[in-house]
């Protein structure tokens, strides 16, 4: 069964029964009338489920998702803002956060309980809450489902972004059309458990909430959490899926096969949205694929793709072009994952480096070509067991840190 | 009993009875009359010991150094280059290490395999090796006691260091005077287990081996194995110690205050050259102590300690003299020790951040004033045990993505 995907689709507005209102309430406190609020409601009860950073220290509203998403309620949507994101601001904090989803909730004219939360910017600051609360208000009569609602409430989560992700995801079954419709936010801090990201996908099938959560787990696994920008893991990651069944098409009674589809499609909408934060971390001029296999099991694997996808020696060469493979052999022996220094195969593309742990010097051009491109491909086998893990990683430029001296 | 302690002394020609040479031999093929080769002899035989790498890559003369401290032989001295790695080069590499310390134990005409070797430079090329054998002969001929010849061989082991870095500890026992003189080299790359850094310290003690290993070990422990610069640990990282007992003072069979003043003397030595290698660390502008305690071991401690020392978002805040602490909170967390948010204090030097987990703000212009300091502290208390880890650490700067751009 063919799946339709659409990159930079209107984004949420394009499951049935979801609307979106987006506003400018100034949250950065610049007197800016940049969009930075949003609040996306479904006419249909949702059932949902979440997926959020693994860091000890979490926002507020990551804390009230996951007792929301606790309480088995029926969920109608969310409401994200952009500019500060209630983390490291204790009581108040939380306070605010439970203010925002009552609001939402009364605004949207749907239950007490029923709204979800994120929150995305500078870390330790309180929200302005009076502006977060009339914007709420505001947000609520602006709700819509045109393509230009999607668009807005996709512009409105952005941080250090320069360009929103959306896109969608579209097949039939049985003369039902069914949509996975999804915005994300990303940028700095993309390791490695999903950081400073946000993610909503809503779909129009009904999908038991058990089922939901499976489904976005295994959704998530390969794509948000195996990206690297930084290496660092922020206090507010957040993916939701929620699904409202407005479709008609029941994933919970639907055999098998249609099951795969869905799951397929939810893996294309996970995988672009998490190679589009990539591809626009802060200031970046290098997307590097990180293929290490061989080891002696997956986590090991990782370990290693991550030592060298977080390695800043790594980081600068590829800002410069420069094919320093030591760096590469270098950053995966401090994984210490047992590795044999006479076994290793590595690759530039499809040139090899080292083969059985010997270089091959005389590809030195091609690799240089390689490294050039705005995107390539290292490959490191090192031939000790079944172990494989792919990450998408960023190099490190002086604009990065020019970015990040001050926010 | 007091310790005479003297930075930037002339280095390893301060312990009686080692002698150092040094020469250019061009070992990065630019036609340059640098110094980039070192030999140190002591006239009468030494115990010794080495701490090194513990990463899965280990450089040829890593593992020549390790045989041959196995061997349990008497040891002459050593022999250093920069320029070079001789790492990731494969048995070609091994051989070349084997043929530096037999052709440095000929040319000072000491027994064979009583001499170490250390490379420090480029990964992945071949040694010149002819160029430096010869450099080996015509370090012997110039083998000097004079403090000009300790400078010269603190200059030969140099890469991207800005300067040298040596110093002596000296004191008293029963009319004897005894020196520990060292000298290091260090730059980018320093952590976790002091990568990319040498560190040779000579003594005219005599030492028992078993005694001079754990010496040396505890030495090691909260100095070089506590610094970082850029996070990556190098294939080459190697601290000797080397005992000759020319003062006449003998530690195996001193009591246990003659002891403690020699442990003591050892510990400043290391202090000393693991602080100014991240005071030179590549193209830094702070240095920074960051302080956990309260953890509940001592592990946790310095898991936290490594995550803040090495958050490029945190290290590019400092950059910015910018008192971003939530992002020293979020990289606290994302060490996933079980740190609980309310319970943390945080401090820029003496001002309170955070206070059981209540920010601060009054203080404000105080924090700004303390980072914009070239050395400031951070303290971190989790409040949950007895565990504490001191970890020194420097910023990221746009100099150090354009330096190591390319080697």
């Amino acid at each position: 069964m063919a799946i339709d995907f659409i990159a930079d689709s209107p984004g949420v507005t394009d499951a049935a029964g979801f609307a979106a209102g987006a506003v400018a309430c100034d949250i950065r406190e610049k007197n800016s009338d940049r969009l930075d609020l949003t609040l996306v409601r479904s006419t249909a009860p949702c059932t949902a489920a979440g997926v959020f950073t693994r860091n000890d220290v979490k926002a507020a509203p990551v804390r009230i998702c996951v007792e929301v998403l606790k309480s088995g309620a029926p969920i109608h949507g969310f409401v994200a803002n952009s500019g500060n994101a209630n983390a490291c601001t204790g009581p108040q904090g939380m306070h605010d956060a439970q203010m925002m989803v009552a609001r939402a909730a009364r605004a949207a004219n749907t239950p007490t309980g029923s709204m979800l939360v994120c929150s995305t910017g500078r870390i330790g600051r309180l929200l302005p809450l009076t502006r977060i609360l009339h914007g709420i208000d505001h947000a609520a009569t602006a709700l819509g489902t045109t393509p230009a609602d999607g668009r807005h409430s996709a512009n409105a989560i952005l941080t250090s972004d320069t360009r929103t992700k959306t896109c969608t995801a579209r097949f039939s079954w049985q003369g039902k059309t069914v949509n996975l419709a999804a915005m994300a936010k990303g940028a700095g801090m993309i390791q490695p458990d999903m950081a400073t990201m946000l993610a909503f996908i809503c779909t129009d099938a009904a999908v038991p909430t058990a089922l939901l959560h499976e489904l976005l787990r295994e959704g998530v696994r390969r794509t948000f959490n195996a990206i690297t920008v930084d290496g660092d893991m922020s206090t507010n990651d957040t993916v939701l899926l929620l699904a409202n069944g407005a479709s008609g098409f029941d994933l919970g009674a639907a055999p098998a096969e249609a099951r795969a589809v869905f799951a397929r499609a939810l893996h294309q909408v996970c995988d672009h949205l998490a190679t589009r934060i990539v591809s626009d971390g802060e200031k970046i001029s290098k997307v590097v694929e990180v293929v290490v296999r061989g080891a002696p099991d997956e986590a090991a694997a990782e370990k290693v793709a991550r030592a060298i996808g977080n390695s800043l020696l790594v980081k600068s060469s590829w800002c410069g072009e420069d094919p320093n493979w030591g760096r590469l052999t270098d950053a995966a022996g401090y994984a210490r994952v047992g590795l044999v220094e006479e076994k290793l195969d590595l690759f530039y593309d499809e040139s090899p480096v080292l083969l059985a742990g010997t270089p091959h010097p005389e590809n030195l051009e091609r690799w240089k070509a390689i490294v050039r491109q705005p995107r390539f491909r290292i490959t490191l086998d090192l031939r000790l067991g079944p172990g494989a893990f792919r990450l998408l990683a960023s190099d490190l430029t002086e604009g990065y840190v020019t970015y990040n001296k001050s926010e």
